[in-house]
């Protein structure tokens, strides 16, 4: 079929399937889901059926033609159906059966992709579908866009034509597509491929382009100000493709990124609310314009059936879903245990053993020994006191009849009872247990509404969020149904099939019989199971070509919980790849295909297994399409690398002078000379000898260089991995090399650390620098957005000193970087960052578990060093554990509280202290005083303290401390507060609790 | 059919005839032609047959949605087939008949409709097509685009669906159209019509909108500069869409306008270059991509035959085009006729009579008693002289011998002939006529070829140019096929009936029949008689209204040219629309529809004539389509003229600040406060009393604010008459209002002149702001182009000065309008405009006749008065036919050359005149001068020398002039010179022939 064919029949589809038929957007996007007949009309209520072909540009994706299948330029066609028909992802499988895929032969998988676009305040969530590996569509549900939550939700479905194309004909790549009889889809647009990759990549005029943004950006405020949204939205395109011309110049810093985000997400913001507010004053004209979809299930209507038998009974839930994430599906499935036992047992029925397993299209619980019914329960009801609800004769008075009457039991039934040491009438109620599938119609509603998940969806009228729709429920208590309905599905006994055989309904006669229908469905419902159906076909593969599999947990787990029954395919791989670094290799097979490698010794060898889904596919055409997949992906990174190693690494660093850091802090390569001045300083101060600093000021300058590079621009991930790959080629020194990649280390809590010093050097400084430098020019984080990652710098910084040991003062560290910056900052700043950095600390040792007030009482008096204030709540913590403590802190306390209110810190005049009790007490703390000279640390002060307890419990008893003689009153607080200063710098004890 | 199926269906069409399938293009366009597959694949060598949608945006045409047919933007359907196939015209009826449009009941028309885009650099000829009056098609030739010859031409094919749809589906504007089932056009795109509009024409910031045109160009040019054609293609549209939001929202200026254009074609030029270079050095990979058209009719093979008769016979031919031009089809007639007839005088075919008429698709010749055979010729060869020839007894020599044997002659059959006056012998040849049929198959290619017109088109690979396509020829001596084949086309027997019944074959058995069968197909040949035929059917339309037809003979011609077979059609309009000015909507009816209109006491009536193609039409079918269309036309003409006149025409005058006149010259109300100071200065020279000058201050003030009315905006020729008539509505007073008008006056050579005085001084005022200010900004005339209008000032500022004969000093008038530019002005700066002023007077002059010697002498003299010059030019005519006139001047000539080396001019002492010759001389000069003095005209002069003739003769044959005595010689030197300067400022008779 060709290129324009598959257009048309995909057109007369969609219009056979009621939706409108529309055209591409005549401005610059990069997706079709920015046309207005996406990105707008999935607001609001009105439904919306639309179908549409959509030219995507996305800049940064060009190269330059020489990858098969990822260009700068290429078609989407575009569904939207607004609400959800209930069985979308089947007519999704429809459209690829009329364009000639055949479902059955090929590994058709919907893999967790969600979609978030910061630029459109949208996002959702969904699946990149693969056709034997190749991603072919992208299929959302649209949770939210121009940040309003939309109700009801959209599915949009995001066709990459070329690559269906590529497999429908056979063909390697987009170039060798044929469009019609004669033309291929190369020579009607290679050439203009090539030439915008140049324009984009090398010749676009970064201070023109920066200005067309403006300028679009000032015209959509205009015409957003004048309430018209059409016009205000052509802008945000232009705005939206103008960055991203931006972006693949490399003319965006992250700082900036964020910044540019911001502003594109605040005006899509503005143009969605507008956009809905026009509708609703228009009325939703378009409510009834389609057809809308099938109800839900039909409401219960069905009567209770309880089984046949007495029980004990065999009770089935299958909660049939669209594709489950990996994790979210072992989540459920953990989930479902507790809940299910959960409510049995608040439920007082019996069970014998309780089963849960999932596939990423059911979660299945399986029960034995039901009972038949719930157990009785009992229970007392106290009425009036006996001598109010009997006379004197022993008749029951009005109040008891009234009692018993109120309670539906007979008078003569009532019981007298004793009850905190008083007499009084009781009911003794018994309920009876109900039968079981009458309480477990109640009781499974909210056992599927107990699962949660990190990211959840709504897709239906019913507003429930799930990880993913639920399209059926399979309850049965032996061969009754367990009628119930949630989320607008309702219970019933009709299962559904693997989806290479059309997801066929398979009825299921009783909860019995379900394993059994199930393996004969050709699913394998336990995850182990299929885990060991992996390695088992797997293993013998890898053998045939004298490998063995990679040990991966991780992967064997993720694979086997993406099929309902695992398929293993040996593909094999152009040995030239094997040229490329194997981390890049191996980053690529596992994280973009999941595909396990075969290696020997420890090398790659050029095959991998797949994991396709169902035993019954075509291998060959799977095979065929997976290997297609790989070899792109190698392509791709090939390109990058062999264009970033024609150079050595020290040639990019010039370039990141077109990579902003933010705009009044400048460039990136400003950036890097501040490091090269900044970080030799820190490893002084961290003791680096001289061989080490020279190695700290090469890397230094060298640190930032790959984010020039071609294969981090596109993989961020790789920055530093690549940085030390590139510095070791281009003939740095390995310290020099490692340096580069630790000094992002900790990327996240619990992160490696550097092993390096100048790695830990280098770091401290690039941390510091974007701390202070943000701060000085306002940039700071609101809310719990981190757009500019300075709470992640924060914490690098402070698990950096921690990990490493390092005893370091914040406020010279602030200040030392403050000094380098272009922009004047001020002693009000530094003292923000500061305390930013202390908060972040303090939320970090929090996490960690420590007492808040531990926390609050080492980082007030030591917060200005990380490193000691953590050795000193270290050291605290089991003194408070202490059976002395309270007594210890208590005597202290006595010291400060009585000084508190002193408006100044009085001289101690030894000579003055004539009671016996004081001048023990000044002797007591000379005492101190010396010993926490000699250690002043947590342990040794509260070692001296602990020692002047008597003096100080004498001094109270003894002494009364507010004498009228002013300066028998002042010496004696003058003391006092000599000894509460004792712990000054080592622990801020009036933050604990007791004090 | 629904909208969205039309799509289908248009695609499903072109597919099938071999069209490639594209989607519309992601830039904003203001028409199919500027997507690359138009604009750039029509370039060069390579076939190319496409078919797609594009949303074309034409911010200008917006009505906020009142329009019911035209719209901001709306769906273009685009094709291109290129080369021609032969028959693009019936394959495109074929596909409105595929839309269910059928042709035998609607009125389907191509009028001529030329196009040319100045921002492209392109142009083509067609036609629109006519459904029932609405234009729903535009069907171009494309001859150049990008500045380039195209080779082979393309045909394209652009469709207006809404139009289309709007028939098919039966409603009454682009909001009712339905989409699909449920959903209008006006659901899906009413509202954003209406907020581009807003954003287009009130909203938009000039300012930014202004800098991202020089962004967009510039990264153009950047592009360009690295060989990149799609990138810099993208911003040339992007150029080209931000200068028509420029013009909608009324930011340009005539003159700025210009030089927008120019900027755009010089990119589109560019553009094209480097993409036609890209392919050719690709090698035109898809010459054989698309299937070839089928060749042209086979050559000739046929032998020439002969009527079976001997003649005299009737000739035949017919040239059957596609549609021709009403224009050309007049002209062509008249052509055919002297082309016919000269090629059978020159081919010595006898005929008897000879009938040339016209429809728009055949020209056709009859001819009657064409002789059978050529008349045979007779010539007569010079050979030796008789002497020679024949020796002393008579017998011929070998010269003799020579010269029959060289002719082919019997020495005996040589003659001798009298030759000059001598004797020579000569050789009498007779060539015998050839067959006519044999003679005539040659000369009538050249017949055809001598038919030139205004613009003519070439079409397929001869290479040969014609009004429109020629598609066949019909060549028959009685019975017999005259064959010959000219641009690419065979003659045969084959005529085509009318495009009502779907061109059938109409074969000829012989020249005879021919007018029968045409009749009898439903084709009146004859201009008068289809003009007859309309009168005869109109007439009676419209006095069952109570009305007759307005006279217009143009008109009339027009619509009989129009058609084959007339068939003339009443419609009606809403009578509400007859408040609008007369002259606005008989306008619209003449121009846009060719409509006759019905008045009744010299009133319009809500009536129309419409004349269809085809006595066999659906009359209720058409006269509907029709009323559909004028009510859009008055809508349009309602909607302007209803916002123009919510606020009097001085309230329009502020608005001039954002029209620019010219970047350095300011803005229009600029150019306005200039005039409203300069036209009272130049009425004051003119002598206009102080109530003149009150009304020239006032007309100045108003006289460019029509400019900013909705209705110049989109009619530009309604300038000045629409100023006058909102003038008058606003209270301004009568004389005021005709000079806003009169102003433009006149507007081409021969239009008519400002009958008040204050339209006058408005005029000259206006037109030397112009080209002084420009000259002064240095935007000057190059070669032909006059893309400022400088030609047209100059000369309707000439024509003013003639025609209200006004003498007005040009250095002077000048000098004032340098004053009031915002501009400094030198002195050279003003010598150029004058001498341009010049140069335009001059062949002013000269296309009115006059002797270019008569013209130079004047305006030497007096050019800087044009009125003058003329005058002077007048009187010098008859002066130089007089008999004596070469005396006169050649008297006179003899003073001036003998002085005209002098390097000085010499003082005249008459008291040393001694010679009488030289003292009588010296008294005439005396008399002349006095004269001269009295009358300094061009007869005054004349008169005056005519006397000094005696004089100056005796001077000359008395005196010598050079005498050794220097000072002699000087004072008579000094004479001589004195007279030579009697002709100063009157006529420099040195530049006149015989000087």
């Amino acid at each position: 079929m060709y290129f324009q064919e598959v257009i048309m029949r995909l057109n007369e589809f969609w219009a056979d399937q009621g939706c409108l038929l529309w055209q591409p957007h005549n401005v610059q996007v990069g997706a079709g889901t920015y046309n207005p007949a996406t990105v707008l009309r999935v607001l609001g209520p009105e439904p919306w059926n639309v179908a549409y072909v959509e030219p995507s540009v996305r800049p940064d994706d060009g190269r330059y033609g020489e990858n098969p299948n990822r260009w700068g330029q290429y078609y989407q066609y575009q569904v939207i159906l607004k609400p959800d028909p209930g069985n979308p992802l089947e007519i999704y499988l429809e459209s690829l059966r009329a364009l000639g895929i055949d479902a059955a032969r090929h590994d058709v998988r919907f893999v967790e992709d969600n979609w978030e676009s910061p630029a459109l305040g949208a996002w959702g969530l969904g699946w990149e579908v693969w056709l034997d590996g190749q991603e072919i569509t992208q299929y959302t549900y649209f949770q939210q866009a121009g940040g309003q939550n939309l109700e009801p939700v959209s599915v949009e479905i995001t066709y990459g034509l070329e690559r269906i194309v590529m497999v429908l004909q056979g063909v390697r790549g987009f170039t060798d597509i044929r469009w019609m009889e004669g033309v291929t889809y190369g020579d009607l647009l290679l050439r203009g491929e090539i030439e915008q990759c140049t324009y984009n990549f090398e010749v676009a005029d970064v201070g023109n382009v920066r200005q067309m943004y403006d300028l679009c950006e000032a015209e959509a405020r205009n015409a957003l100000a004048r309430g018209l949204a059409m016009p205000a939205h052509d802008y945000v395109l232009k705005c939206s493709h103008i960055f991203n011309v931006l972006d693949a110049r490399g003319a965006i810093g992250v700082t900036e990124r964020a910044r540019y985000f911001a502003r594109m997400r605040d005006l899509a913001r503005d143009v969605a609310s507008l956009y809905a507010e026009q509708r609703r004053e228009a009325g939703h004209p378009l409510m009834t314009a389609f057809a809308p979809p099938k109800p839900a299930l039909a409401a219960l209507a069905q009567p209770i059936a309880e089984p046949a038998g007495q029980g004990p009974h065999d009770l089935l839930l299958e909660i049939g879903c669209e594709e489950l994430p990996v994790a979210d599906l072992d989540s459920a499935v953990t989930q479902l245990e507790a809940a299910l036992s959960g409510a049995l047992k608040e439920a007082r029925l019996e069970y014998a053993s309780l089963r849960v397993m999932g596939t990423p299209r059911r979660l299945v619980a399986l029960a034995s020994g039901v009972a038949g019914r719930q157990a009785d329960r009992t229970s007392v009801v106290r009425g009036p006191a006996a001598n109010i609800a009997f006379d004197a004769e022993g008749n029951p008075t009005r109040a008891a009849q009234g009692f018993a009457r109120s309670r539906g039991v007979e008078v003569s039934q009532l019981q007298r009872r004793d009850i905190d040491g008083k007499e009084y009438v009781v009911a003794v109620l018994v309920e009876a247990g109900r039968p079981a599938a009458a309480v477990l119609s109640e009781a499974l509603p909210g056992v599927v509404a107990a699962l949660r998940f990190t990211q959840s969806m709504r897709w239906n009228a019913s507003g429930v969020s799930f990880s993913r729709p639920i399209r059926w429920y399979v309850a049965l208590l032996d061969e009754a149904v367990v009628p119930f309905e949630y989320a607008g599905v309702a219970s019933g006994r009709v299962s559904r099939g693997i989806r290479p055989q059309g997801s066929p309904a398979v009825p299921i006669p009783d909860a019995a019989s379900y394993e059994r229908l199930m393996a004969e469905a050709g699913i394998l419902l336990d995850v182990a199971a299929r885990e060991a159906s992996v390695l088992a076909q797997a293993r013998p593969l890898a053998a045939e070509e004298g490998g063995e599999l990679g040990h991966d947990a991780a992967l064997l787990r993720e694979v086997a919980n993406l099929v309902e029954y695992p398929l293993a395919i040996r593909g094999s791989f152009d040995p030239n790849y094997l040229r490329l670094p194997g981390a890049t290799l191996l980053a690529v097979m596992r994280k973009h295909q999941r595909y396990l490698p075969i290696v020997r010794d420890g090398e790659l060898l050029p095959y991998f297994v797949a994991v396709a889904n169902g035993a019954t596919l075509d291998a060959d055409a799977v095979r065929h399409g997976n290997e297609e997949v790989l070899r792109a992906r190698y392509a791709d990174a090939a390109y990058f690398y062999h264009a970033d190693t024609q150079e050595p690494l020290a040639a990019f660093t010039r370039r990141l002078d077109t990579l902003a850091f933010q705009e009044r802090l400048g460039s990136m390569l400003d950036k890097v000379r501040r490091l090269e001045r900044l970080a030799p300083e820190f490893g002084r101060l961290l003791g680096l000898d001289e061989a080490a600093l020279a190695v700290t000021r090469r890397a230094a300058a060298l640190c930032k260089s790959d984010l020039a590079t071609q294969l981090v621009v596109e993989l961020t991930s790789l920055q530093g991995i690549m940085g030390r790959h590139y510095a070791a080629l281009s003939g740095e020194p390995e310290a020099v090399a490692a340096a580069i990649e630790e000094h992002y280390l900790p990327r996240w809590v619990g992160d490696r650390l550097p092993e390096t010093m100048p790695g830990v050097a280098l770091g401290v400084a690039d941390r510091l620098d974007t701390l202070v430098g943000l701060f000085a020019v306002d940039v700071r984080p609101s809310g719990a957005a981190d757009p500019w990652g300075l709470r992640r710098a924060a914490l690098g910084l402070i698990q950096l000193l921690l990990g490493k040991r390092i005893s370091l003062s914040l406020p010279e560290a602030l200040a030392r970087a403050a000094v380098c910056l272009p922009v004047p900052v001020d002693e009000a700043v530094l003292a923000d960052v500061q305390d930013y950095i202390l908060r972040r600390y303090e939320g970090y040792l929090l996490e960690a578990g420590y007492r808040y007030d531990l926390v609050a009482a080492v980082l007030n008096a030591q917060g200005r060093d990380a490193y000691a204030a953590q050795r000193a709540l270290e050291a605290l913590t089991p003194w408070v554990a202490r059976d002395d403590w309270r007594a210890l802190l208590d005597t202290y306390a006595r010291c400060v509280r009585i000084t508190r209110d002193q408006p100044e810190t009085y001289p101690v005049d030894p000579a003055r202290f004539v009671e016996p009790a004081t001048r023990a007490l000044y002797e007591a703390y000379r005492v101190a005083r010396a010993r926490v000279d000699a250690d002043p640390t947590v342990d040794g002060l509260f070692s001296a303290l602990q020692e002047m307890v008597p003096a100080i419990r004498r001094f109270f008893d003894d002494v009364l401390v507010m004498d009228e003689d002013l300066t028998l009153r002042r010496n004696r607080l003058g003391l006092l507060q000599a000894i509460g200063a004792l712990a000054h710098g080592i622990v801020d004890l009036s933050a604990m609790e007791g004090f």
